[in-house]
């Protein structure tokens, strides 16, 4: 059975997404540990993050690093942190979330954001990533 | 001034390293968030990684995943994940930290382990990425 991130690339699940091209996709976490937290992921459906092939996984880490660009020209942050957790979906996934302090990497706690804020904030990533 | 991390590279302070090659370097944390917490940093003193130009960052990403390998064969665990938080050490640096668990990529929780232990578990890891 496809995973839900790939039913989200597929559009069977609606995502507020902010970059694709033809093997990555990046969108909002709809539960985000801070607002602009994102999530980037191969389209291939690969449960554990090291098991990628070396081009494609270079490929994932060099599209997160646009993608945070984009979110720190988007959202006010001191730097975009990353992380790899990977045990919840089996389908690997980047996280990049906007940090001011340490502490901003807890995910442990998540705000729910109305649907109004996660659109804007999905397209102010979205067009600073265009013009990268 | 040399950051922390440029000094352990040099020598000047004593690391615990599991592996290191011309452009990168990896060592265990000395206040480890699972026994294996390895940081994983380019030799070239940047403090934000997505300031790296492109080549060295994916073959920093590159060195990681190899890193995470040797780490998953030496010690217990289901993943390896990754993170880079990095607002206090201004030297980039990507924590691996083998998992059993999500919770157990928890920064706010540290352990430490004597000497011996140490060692032992980094010449487990440098044996592993010396196979690789």
């Amino acid at each position: 059975m496809a995973s839900i991130f790939t039913r989200i690339v597929n559009g069977e699940i609606p995502s507020y997404k902010v970059a694709e091209d033809d093997r990555f996709y990046a969108f909002l976490d709809i539960n985000p540990v801070q607002p602009g937290h994102t999530l980037v992921i191969p389209k291939q459906e690969v449960d554990y993050i090291f098991d990628l092939d070396n081009d494609t996984y270079a490929g994932l880490t060099l599209f997160a690093k646009k993608v945070a660009e984009a979110i720190k020209a988007a959202v006010t942050c001191r730097k975009v942190g990353m992380a790899v957790i990977g045990l919840e979906v089996p389908h690997a996934h980047i996280h990049l979330v906007p940090m001011q302090a340490e502490k901003d990497m807890d995910f442990a706690r998540h705000a729910e954001l109305p649907a109004s804020e996660m659109t804007a904030i999905a397209e102010a990533i979205a067009g600073q990533f265009a013009k990268l």
